[in-house]
C-alpha cells in the first residue's frame, strides 16, 4: 500500500530494538517532514557511524581514532581501572564526572545460560593490561547480576596473588525507591552490606 | 564526550518528534549493532524517502508515480469522494478495506488560531477536482475538532448549489470507552446524532 521508499524507510527503523511497526510509521512519515539537509545528514551519520566507529585499541571503548579520548588523556590516574560490560556505562560513569581513572569495556558478561563463556568477552586483552599497567585498584562495575558476579568472581580469581585492590560497586536500595518495590535479592545485599551511620 | 560520529547520529535521532535525548542516545548506539547491510539499508532508505516521494498529481497522497495508487486503479467507485486531511489517514481508511471511492489530501485544517487560512491548505485543487469530476457524494473525514468543523462548513458554503450530497464521519462514543471517561464534547455529539434501534 505505501510507496516502495516509505515501505523500506518503515522496514529500517523495525531493525531498532523497541520499535514495532506503528512507531516505524509514525517516524518514517516524519522523516518525509525533515528538511532536505537533516534527512541528508541523517542519512549520512548512520554511514559514519557504521565506517568510521571502531574500539579504542587499549581499552574497546568506541572512537574513532586510534586511542579513545580517556586512554588519550594523559591527565586521568593511573592507579585505578574501572572494568564495565559495555561502552554506554563509561559515558555514564562520565557524565557522573566523578570517577578520574581508566576504563576497560568487556565484550559482555560471562552466561553459561545464554552460551557465553570466558573466552568470548575478551578477558586475555583485559588481563594482558592489567599485567602490564600496574593498578593499585581495578573495580569491576557490572551490573548487578549472576552474569555480573559470576564475571567479576572469574577474574578475581585469575588475578589473585596480584598485588592490586578488587572492588565492586555497592548494591543497595536505591535512593528514592519505595521500600515496598525493592525486590528480596536487593533487600538482603542491602542488608548484608550494612554500614554503620557516623 | 561521543565520538562525531555517533555524536551526529543522537542529534539526527532527535529530528524526530516524540524522540528526546535518551531515546536518540539508545537507538544511536543500537545503530551500531546493525549488520553493515541494514545501516546502508536503512541510510539508503532515508534518501530515497526524500527524493523520490512526492504528491500525486490528482489527490496529493504520496507516490513514487505521477499518479497514487488509487488514482491509478480504474476499478474505484468515481462517485464517493472522501476528502482527508493528512496522506497518513488515506492508509488508514484502506487499512479497513471498507471504502471503495477516491480520495483527495488537503495540506492541513483551517485553523485562524495558528494562522492556517483556506487559502493555506489547498482548497482550489479540490474544487477544482470537485467541478471536474462529478461526484455524488463527499465525505470529509477530518478529525473531530474546531478545526474539522471549521474547515469542513467552509468547503460546505463553497459547493452550495452543486448537485452532490455532503457527509462527515460519525462522531460519538468510542466503541469499548468507559463512560466515565467520554469527554462531554463526545458525549453531547453522541446524545444529539442518537439513533433509533431497529
Amino acid at each position: 500500500m505505501y510507496p516502495d521508499s516509505i515501505k523500506n524507510l518503515v522496514e529500517s527503523f523495525k531493525f531498532l530494538p523497541g520499535i514495532g511497526e506503528k512507531t516505524a510509521e509514525r517516524l518514517a512519515f516524519s522523516v518525509l517532514n525533515l528538511e532536505e539537509e537533516q534527512a541528508e545528514f541523517f542519512s549520512d551519520s548512520i554511514n559514519n557511524v557504521k565506517h568510521k566507529i571502531h574500539k579504542c585499541r587499549k581499552c574497546n571503548v568506541l572512537t574513532e581514532s586510534e586511542l579513545c579520548f580517556i586512554c588519550a588523556d594523559d591527565t586521568r590516574n593511573n592507579d585505578v581501572l574501572c572494568v564495565v560490560e559495555d561502552t554506554k556505562n563509561v559515558y555514564l560513569f562520565e557524565k557522573l564526572g566523578m570517577f578520574h581513572g581508566k576504563y576497560h569495556v568487556l565484550e559482555g558478561l560471562i552466561s553459561p545460560l545464554e552460551g557465553i563463556n570466558p573466552e568470548d568477552i575478551g578477558l586475555d586483552k583485559l588481563i594482558d593490561r592489567i599485567n602490564k599497567e600496574k593498578y593499585k585498584e581495578i573495580i569491576f562495575a557490572f551490573k548487578p547480576s549472576i552474569e555480573g558476579e559470576t564475571t567479576a568472581l572469574y577474574i578475581k580469581k585469575i588475578l589473585e596473588g596480584m598485588d592490586v585492590v578488587i572492588t565492586r560497586l555497592a548494591s543497595g536500595v536505591p535512593i528514592g525507591a519505595d521500600m515496598e518495590y525493592v525486590d528480596s535479592l536487593t533487600l538482603e545485599r542491602a542488608l548484608n552490606d550494612r554500614k554503620e551511620i557516623e
